[in-house]
């Protein structure tokens, strides 16, 4: 019997095999399934049974298609309108072998979420583990902001599961979540990847938390629901066919720069660095760790994509994080790379990059520029460089109009990719003295600059 | 942090890296340390720390290989005598970023036994996890034999350990044992790759005991020694250095078979049917399952090896197991395999192969034959068939002139491997008339063959 | 500029790329066409042109299916009545980047044969390699027995596409097949994999010959047709539509004797020694090396299939090949393999195999055997032990009836493989005294048989 | 028998594998031997001879290293003073198998330069093919320059050997040179990977002159001897030992930082656009494409080094290259990337970057700035722009103080790669005002600019 755990960086998504003997059961799969199939070919076990923790709202469930290549069945709790899933109740069971998983209803991410404790019936009935999706985290739990008008009830309802239902089955029991650290899922994740409930119990602050505390906690709680999640809600409602990733067409600058002025969004996928240091004008910066959380507020699903990387070998790699992400048409690349952009002699942009230290003489100079701190609110409310105007990323594209175009703009974020993402959509809409400060919050707490609330 | 499990299949040993920022610990390394160096580059970590949570004695341990390229201190139990390794004792404790690594002392396989727990520090001093080296298994525990006449002792330290230290670091602590099912460290162990101390307190059979039924139990266990046992240990006490693989030669048919006219022994390492359907004569056979815990009794260190493979794309998985089991003379293999020493006209030997039905059809006609059943003691004891011959496979080699040459001999054991092995033995030493249950007991036990206790 | 070279093992089957800057062409593409994909995308190319050098008989070409997913067009010479394609004739010339590949018609092995020539343009508007696909190997030349009341006319045509198309080309000319060493299109090729048209020149045994003599040696090879070849050319006629590899489901010995008992045709891809150790009652033996010439005379498209491996891991290559020969209904496969089988309980067959030392011996006594010589014709006629009788391998299944029963059969063949196939077929058909000469033609030969004409 | 071609891409070295059988021959092998060791043993094969055709220069040989660890024998040209190596000469021949190479000396680009001509035994003794290392290149003919002096008579041995030696073995002989196109051997060198005599001869534009042009024209050549062709040669003179790749720790950007401080020398191996937009102050741009030509000009072989990368993946080929060029002293790497760097606080540099419109534009405007053209010396005399400083790359080191350090300087070669090297190497040694143009001469040809010669 082995749990086999297929992680996808960029969306940080958990989805679990469990293996015994021939019989194999797909906890969560991701969009692309050809992963799921290998390992069940190398364990010489069939996929038979497919479950869904609940409605995923940030990434493409891959549940449909895989059920259409193995057979299988998929699962999916009460209430999930889920139209490629047999709805599954509180208790019901299924056996993999010796393995046998049991249904758990534990509602407050969403309405429809389960749980699957794991027996090993080689031993006893008692549950040995248990995938809990969205509803328990290592070192957080769900959110409940899903349903802005129900807020307090979807909280209690996380903490009645939480407290009624998942720690009563005992300390031992290992924690298999949906998520791990960074995920736009909860913000507290640890980067550890293995727990059980009791360390769980004693040691994930929210579980410290007394029932009012904790509903009043998670109430008021602050979330972006960023537009992509309704995409994702209809994708998974209906579920996706089995397809292949797209093949987008190799183009020499030539060819890719016809391609732009046509109406092609060209993706910069590379460093923020090499984007500051040179970028197809009108790009838009989409560093692999940003995309997953803003990609979605940033770009329409209908409009043609162009990817721009360091290294053409990062393709396959690209197009899976973008698949996964609902993201399907991708037409083409640009080859072999930006250097042949440059050596073609078509234009370039450029972002001067300003660093913490230099910030920080600005400031005591009182030179005249406007620091664009594009992180989240809560972020932005623990702590802040002076005078920062806040919009938050996912909204920026809506509020350019607020930005004067006659002052310097520093874009600001957590490090400096937020930042790069936030500069190449100014540049984008013909800002032209947008800085990137490279470091952003972080070197500037090391440099000591001041900070306010 | 992350913990990255490292399995080597034939001695079903599971060794382990704690990885934290960019420091990394490794738990019980292997000889062949190519793997640890792989995963601490993908993971940006300097390996640090090299612990053995106890002097191993079924396979070559790596840590001063590890140690020599890395430049990591290696740790031991006190009392381990180990050359290579400084002692560490109750309560001491490494910081691996992060990550908390505490020292245990848990006697009872051996004296120097140790345990370590595993501390989160972002979130908490207490353990979430302990690596419980051979002390605690998932299922099982130690074995307690290796002191003939101070199992009782060693049976009452186990005990101690297990619910003196063990159990009271609390049920939410998730467990890292040194091997898994297929191990010759206990034959209890689950099949299951997971498990907790709460588990186990309430799951694990030897967990159900009584602080006298255990220690009864546990002194009144069977176990066989191998005779290789000694050797590991000697070279495990002074460390193995950093060497390669070994390189044999690829031989075709008529130079392989001068080598064997030499002296170097022949391992066939393909699947009993293809041994029993054509071999070298004279070759022992020595299917890959049944190495780990056979070869140390039949094959000797010094003697030069030389492989029949079914595939040459086997060869660098061969070497491997081998050297992971201490034999660093494997000199030659055959190329292009066995059908090249077919085509090449020497001769070749045939052990015929006797089904389950055929075998009771045998007894009801009353034939003439014997059984040699080569199962462990307890296995034998636990049912066999009517008056069959007991010599355990690892003692078969010194015991052949107790067999008849004038009778034919059936050779049977679990499921036909180490029957394939006995036969092999036995027509490397002149016996001509001898025949291999390919099923034995499984297969008689699903045709209903009569069994005696 | 580069050609990569795409080899098809079982079928000893050569696909080339042709790749400069961001356009590649394929020539002769088999049917799991991933491979074309992943280079193209390494190489940051895109496939624009599929060529076919004629309509193949003995492999799926993937022409179609490629064309499907990439949008690249594909050409096939005049006559060929190929629907998926776009005829091409002599001349026509088509640039991937600075390469430029143009069409010689070279019939003889078919009427629609065609060559194409590659130019360097960087260099010349002069060939600097060629692909001959069926018409010109290393070492030989192609069959022209397709049609076998134009044999002569089929002659004269390869002939003069020979001298009067290809060898003008230049000495200085490199040469690119469609089949090496192994393939059914020819017996003579090198197993050399690289020569140029200078070389053939002066070395191919076939091109030594004056024209007449040429015809007359061509007219008056023999080959056989397997009834496959038919499957191939409709299967090729309209193309194959892109799909995935089966997805057998894997079972374990219960199951797995209920769907051969049902029906299924149990195929057994282990070595010969091993299915004369031990097999599935009823299963065809098939080693890898032997499928890719005599599946197709054994077993038919339409029935479903079940595995037999050494190995799950090897399942993936096995599948390959079977579906590259148009096998595409392989159901199901036997896990973990023969040895589960055997402890089952299930009964197995077993195959004695007899040495060409014990051959020999037999002859000496005059012993009462019957010899099946299964080797094609010429290989017979060129050496046969005394009093064989001979069956084409191909046409055994059609002439069963008239061996004896009540007579002990050797099979025998080059080294073994094709008569454990044959043994095989026989004892399926109820055959009960059958042995396997393993080593066979070649071990009697090394050991002194008398051999006949 | 096969050729295996094994290349290495940044010094655009091949090196081959002969393979008959169970032997295997190696030519010209690279100083990370283990590829070699993973083919052998595919194939089943045993590598008993290497051969060098020539003392290296431009990368360390592993023949030592390989003979080393396989037991095979060297063999080197007479008169090449190889310690490790057994001298050879006209007219020897080495069976490899039914493979026979042999002997042909071909002096000119060194005075010990050999050609192994390759014979299949089974067709002929004729050649079907010949390895020329750096004697004949595909498209180019082998420098002449490395004895000042002696120019004149190396380019009359290169003739002879070409002309005399290499041409008369027939135009049906494959070629297999030592580089390809990319290599600092020969700027000539086509990218096309395969061609013959027959076609170098009609084709090859150096093999198109008599006699006399030829000498003069390979007399009068220009090339750059680096420094390190002097380490080379001592290096591969005596032979390297077996050893292992560097293992550099990984580091975070305060340890980095300090290790720099105290002396390291960081090497920033990421694109040239990302070092312009932040880098390590200090730190050395060196870009893959460029590190084989110009490291051995700009950093010692004695300094600890210290590197940067996009991403961590990318360390073991980083750390294979520099080891190929000699560079063993790898002892750190910046850990996780430059995003850690930026966000610790630290400072960091930046580059501008200039285009060639915005260049263009410069000049029209006559503004004040130093164009530093840093390429070949024929590559500026074929055209460079106006008034531009020519300093080739590998002598700006020695040539610094020329430079005005209160003028703008603007870094320029053919696309912004050594450009960058260059600028990093301006502001290493305190120049400020300092800018990268990234598209450099292609960008100004496509834009228009005035190019003078």
């Amino acid at each position: 019997m082995r749990i086999e755990t297929i992680k996808s960086d960029g969306v940080a998504h958990l989805s679990y095999m469990v293996i015994d003997g021939n019989a194999a059961a797909v906890i969560d799969p991701r969009r692309d399934v050809d992963v799921y199939l290998q390992v069940a070919r190398r364990e010489g076990a069939n996929i038979t049974h497919v479950f869904e923790t609940h409605r995923n709202e940030d990434y493409v469930v891959g549940s449909r298609s895989l059920a259409a290549v193995t057979g299988a069945e998929v699962f999916h709790g009460r209430g999930g309108q889920v139209d490629h899933a047999r709805p599954v109740e509180e208790g019901e069971s299924f056996d993999i072998g010796k393995a046998r998983l049991t249904v758990l209803e534990t509602p407050g991410h969403t309405f429809d979420s389960i749980s699957l404790t794991l027996a090993d019936r080689n031993f006893s009935e008692a549950p040995v583990a248990v995938f809990t999706g969205d509803t328990l985290f290592i070192g957080d739990v769900g959110r409940t902001d899903f349903y802005p008008d129900r807020r307090e009830e979807m909280a209690e309802k996380l903490y009645d599961s939480l407290f009624g239902k998942l720690l009563p089955l005992g300390d031992g029991v290992q924690l298999y979540p949906a998520h791990g650290a960074g995920s736009v899922c909860g913000g507290g994740m640890a980067d550890r990847e293995f727990s059980t409930l009791g360390y769980e119990r004693r040691f994930n602050p929210r579980l410290q938390l007394e029932r009012e505390a904790f509903i009043r906690a998670k109430s008021g709680e602050h979330h972006y629901q960023p537009p992509y999640f309704r995409r994702m809600e209809t994708l998974n409602d209906r579920g996706v066919e089995p397809d292949a990733l797209p093949r987008p067409a190799a183009l020499p600058p030539g060819p890719f720069g016809e391609r732009r002025d046509e109406g092609l969004t060209v993706l910069d996928l590379r460093t923020p660095e090499a984007f500051c240091g040179a970028h197809i004008p009108g790009s838009l910066s989409m560093p692999t760790a940003v995309a997953p959380g803003y990609i979605g507020w940033l770009v329409s699903y209908e409009t043609p994509l162009g990817l721009v990387l360091d290294d053409d070998a990062d393709l396959d790699r690209a197009l899976r994080e973008l698949y996964r992400l609902g993201y399907d048409r991708v037409e083409a690349y640009l080859t072999p790379g930006m250097t042949a952009w440059e050596a073609s002699g078509a234009d370039y942009g450029v972002v001067p990059t300003v660093s913490a230290a230099t910030l920080k003489q600005r400031y005591a100079q009182g030179d005249d520029f406007l620091l664009l701190d594009v992180r989240a609110i809560d972020e932005y409310q623990a702590g802040h460089l002076p005078d920062a105007t806040h919009i938050y990323l996912g909204h920026l594209a809506d509020r350019l109009e607020e930005l004067p175009r006659d002052v310097p703009i520093v874009t600001f974020c957590g490090s400096g990719k937020r930042a790069a993402v936030a500069a190449s959509l100014l540049t984008r809409h013909g800002f032209t003295r947008v800085e990137n400060c490279l470091g952003s919050m972080a070197a500037c707490q090391a440099v000591g600059c001041r900070i306010v609330d």
